[in-house]
């Protein structure tokens, strides 16, 4: 693996579990005040278009990467949806 | 131009300016209680690494949309660190 893929892999896996914290935050204090309704609903559909361009690529890194996202982003829209 | 690309632009697209009305919100407000540190933290840097692959592999599309969601990106984290 080259410096080039080294990178890519590094920008998916971070940009991927950097929602992890967020949800994580989301879920503890239902604090969802600063965060934009409007942000994660169309986040939500990006990411379920990224998993659906993934399947329709083959591709397991695209896939596997927004299925995490996609979790993790629904989690965060339900709980803005929540307590608003 | 395919279905497959058109969805795979359309999920770029989404996920790019899904970042607008959250960075607009974060000035607006300054409401940054709910937003987490940890996510723009590392959301941040995953962005610099995509930009910086797409540099690596010449990549228009990868540079372009990385460049805006690091700029909305980057706000986000300055008000969340300058108001929280």
């Amino acid at each position: 693996m080259d410096w080039t893929q080294t990178i890519g892999y590094l920008a998916a896996a971070a940009t991927t579990i950097a929602f992890i914290p967020q949800a994580w935050q989301t879920i503890k204090t239902r604090d969802t005040k600063g965060i934009s309704l409007g942000m994660y609903l169309v986040f939500t559909f990006g990411v379920l278009m990224w998993l659906t361009y993934g399947i329709l690529i083959k591709d397991i890194p695209v896939i596997s990467a927004n299925t995490i996202t996609l979790i993790l982003s629904v989690i965060i829209l339900v709980y803005k949806l929540k307590y608003k």
